[in-house]
C-alpha cells in the first residue's frame, strides 16, 4: 500500500466564489467550494493527490466512464462548531467503503492515506465553506471514475479520484411519503447493490419518477425475487418501529452498509431501545399499520440524516403513520447530530477532528 | 416528436488522422475517426445534432454521469462493399433500443430522425474510415450521458448524445472458453438488464477478471436467484446446439434483446435448422456435454458477430466442446456477414444503404 511521502501539494484558486453564496438559504449539492482534491491512476499506480482549484474535467469521448459506468462514490459531511473547529463523522469508514465499492467495480483501490490526508488538506483550504447554521453542513463527495479510453468492454487503464464539496442545506424538506415497490428492483443477488456504484442510482430514477407522479417522494426497494422483504430507500437505509421495538433489515450484497444505519443501531441500543436487525416483510409492516402497532418509519443516511416517513403506499392502498409526540426519529436525530457537530460527548469515538 | 427541419450542420476537421492508421492491423475500438455527431439536451428539448471534429468533452466535476451512472449506449457497424457503397445492419432497431434503454434510465428519448439522419451525415463525412478488409468494419458507438450538474440523486436536466466511430478488427481472437457463473449476477428482475446501460457493464468486470484468472475469457451469466438458467454473456447472447436443435433463452427484463440474436433465429429457421427459444438450464447443458449431444455453443452480438465457444467451466469441472467440420456457427456467420457486407441477397430487408 502506497503511503504519502510528503505534504499534499496545494494549488490555490486566484479568486473565490464564496461571496456569491447565500449561506442562510442553501439548497442541496448545487454550489461548489473553491477547491477540490484531484488524484490520477496511471501506469498501474495512484499518483500523489493535489488540492487544486475547482475546475472542469476534460475527457476523450471514448473515456470508459461514458460507456461502461465504471464509477463509485461516497457521501460525507463536515461540520464546524462554535470554536471554528472542523469535524467529520467516521471518515475512515467512508474511505474503506469506497475501496469496497471500487473492488467490486474492478477499479483500483486507493491508498487510505491519499483519501484521509487529501480530504483534510482540502477541508483546511476550504474551511470558510463549512456552514455553521444548524441543519447545514459541507457535503463532501469523494468519487472515482474510469478516465481511460476505448470501446472494448473491459476495465479502464486510467482512473480519476476527486473530492468536491458543496455547502448544503437539508436533503428533504419535511416528512417523506414512500411507495413500497412491487415491480422494479434496485439490485440483484450477487450484483453490485452493496457498492456505492453510479449505476445503482441511475436504475432507480425511472421507478422513482413513476412513484413521484403518484404522489410519493421515495421508493422503498424490496428484494427482486419476491418483493416481500423491505430493503432500503434511494439513498437511505430504513428503520421501522413496531410498538417499542426498532427494526432494520440486515445488510447483504444487495444493500448498502450505511454508516448512519450502523450508528443509529448503536445509539438506540445505548439508549435502551430494543433493536432488532432482521428481515422484515412488507406483510408484517402492513399488518402492523392496520392493527396500530406501527409507530414510526424513518430513513437514515448521511445526506438526509434521519428522515421521518409520514406514510406509505402499497398495492394501491395508502397507510398513514401516527403523529407521535416523542419519536425515536427525533431523539436519535438529535443524538447523532449533537455528536457530529461537537455539541455533546462522543462515547463511541465517532467524531473526527480535522487538524 | 421533433423532426429535423433542415440539413445536418457539418463542421469539418482541419486535419485528418487517417494516415496514421494501419487498416491492415486494426484492434477493436482504439482508434477513432476524424468526426463525431454531437447533440445536446437542454431546457427540456434535444437541440439539432451536428457533425463536428472528434474532440474532448469538458464537464463540471458535479456532472451526473460521474456520480449516478446515467448513461446508455449502442453498438453498430458500417460496412463498405466493392463499389464503395456504405451499409448498416438494421440501424433503426439500434435507434429504438437506445430509446428503450434511455427510458428505463430516465434519460429523455431522442427523436429518431436525429439519430438516423445524424448517423448518415457522419458516415458520409467519415466514409474513408470504413475498412473494406474482410472481418473489419467501422464500429459505431452512439451514446447518451447525463451532462447536467448537481449532487442530488435525481435525473440530470441536461444530456449529451454523441456518435463516435472506430475502424475495428475482430473483438475476440480465436475461440472463447467461458465460465458459467454461480455466484455473481449481471441483473435483477425488475432491474435494468434489458437496457444497454453503462452500469450493467461495470458490474461484470470484476467477476470476469476472476474468470480470466482461472483461464476463461468470458462469463456466462445465470439468473440471480437460482443460477440455474443460462442467460447471456458480457456483450453477447448465447446459442446452444444440442443434437441438431439450436436453442437460445427468451429475452426478459434481465437480458438484452440482441439484434444479432433475433437475426440468427430468423436465419437459422430459414435454413431449416430446428430452433427453440426457451429457458435452458445449466443442468441440461452439462448433461448434454456428458452424453455427447452438446454439439456447439456460440455467442452472438454486433461486436463479436458469432463467436464459437470451445468449452465451458462449471462447478470446478471443465467441459470441452467437439471440433465439428460444418458448424451452425460458421454457416450462420457467413450468412449474416454476407448480408451485412452486400455479398448476397437480403430477403429480410435488413441491409440499409447509406445514401
Ligand atoms: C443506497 C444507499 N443506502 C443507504 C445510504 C446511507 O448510507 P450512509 O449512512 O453511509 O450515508 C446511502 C447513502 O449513502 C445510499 O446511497
Ligand atoms: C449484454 C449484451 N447482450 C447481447 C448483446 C448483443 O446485442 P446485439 O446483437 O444487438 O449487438 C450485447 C451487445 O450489443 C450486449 O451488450
Amino acid at each position: 500500500m502506497n503511503t504519502l511521502t510528503s505534504e499534499i501539494e496545494i494549488i490555490k484558486s486566484k479568486t473565490s466564489k464564496i461571496n456569491e453564496v447565500d449561506f442562510e438559504n442553501l439548497s442541496f449539492g448545487k454550489t461548489f467550494s473553491d477547491h477540490m482534491l484531484e488524484c490520477h491512476y496511471k501506469n498501474g499506480k495512484w499518483e500523489a493527490p493535489k488540492v487544486v482549484p475547482y475546475h472542469p474535467i476534460t475527457l476523450d469521448p471514448s473515456a470508459k466512464i461514458f460507456h461502461y459506468g465504471q464509477s463509485v462514490f461516497e457521501g460525507m459531511k463536515a461540520y464546524k462548531d462554535a470554536n471554528d473547529d472542523i469535524f467529520l463523522f467516521r471518515p475512515l469508514d467512508n474511505c474503506k467503503r469506497l475501496n469496497i465499492s471500487s473492488k467490486r467495480l474492478a477499479i483500483p483501490e486507493l491508498p487510505e492515506s491519499y483519501f484521509m490526508e487529501g480530504l483534510k488538506a482540502l477541508l483546511k483550504v476550504d474551511s470558510d465553506w463549512i456552514p455553521k447554521k444548524d441543519g447545514s453542513s459541507l457535503y463532501i463527495r469523494p468519487f472515482v471514475f474510469a478516465s481511460g479510453n476505448g470501446f472494448h468492454a473491459s476495465p479502464a487503464d486510467e482512473y480519476t479520484f476527486l473530492i468536491a464539496c458543496a455547502p448544503s442545506g437539508s436533503y428533504f424538506s419535511g416528512k417523506v411519503k414512500v411507495l413500497i415497490e412491487e415491480k422494479y428492483s434496485r439490485s440483484a443477488n450477487g450484483g453490485v447493490g452493496f457498492a456505492k456504484a453510479g449505476g445503482n442510482y441511475a436504475g432507480q430514477f425511472y421507478p422513482t419518477q413513476l412513484a413521484i407522479e403518484k404522489g410519493y417522494q421515495q421508493v422503498i426497494w424490496t428484494d427482486d425475487n419476491t418483493h416481500e422483504y423491505i430493503e432500503e430507500a434511494g439513498a437511505m437505509n430504513i428503520f421501522i418501529r413496531i410498538n417499542d421495538t426498532l427494526i432494520t433489515g440486515p445488510t447483504s450484497d444487495r444493500i448498502l452498509d450505511g454508516i448512519t444505519r450502523k450508528s443509529i443501531i448503536e445509539l438506540a441500543k445505548a439508549e435502551g431501545i430494543p433493536v432488532e436487525v432482521r428481515k422484515i416483510t412488507v406483510h408484517e409492516v402492513v399488518a402492523a399499520a392496520k392493527n396500530g402497532s406501527l409507530k414510526e418509519m424513518f430513513g437514515a443516511g448521511t445526506a438526509a440524516v434521519i428522515s421521518p416517513i409520514s406514510g406509505f403506499g402499497y398495492h394501491g392502498e395508502d397507510f398513514d403513520l401516527p403523529e407521535l409526540e416523542n419519536t425515536y426519529a427525533s431523539s436519535l436525530k438529535k443524538r447523532i447530530t449533537d455528536i457530529q457537530t461537537n455539541k455533546c460527548d462522543d462515547p463511541f469515538g465517532w467524531r473526527y477532528k480535522v487538524e
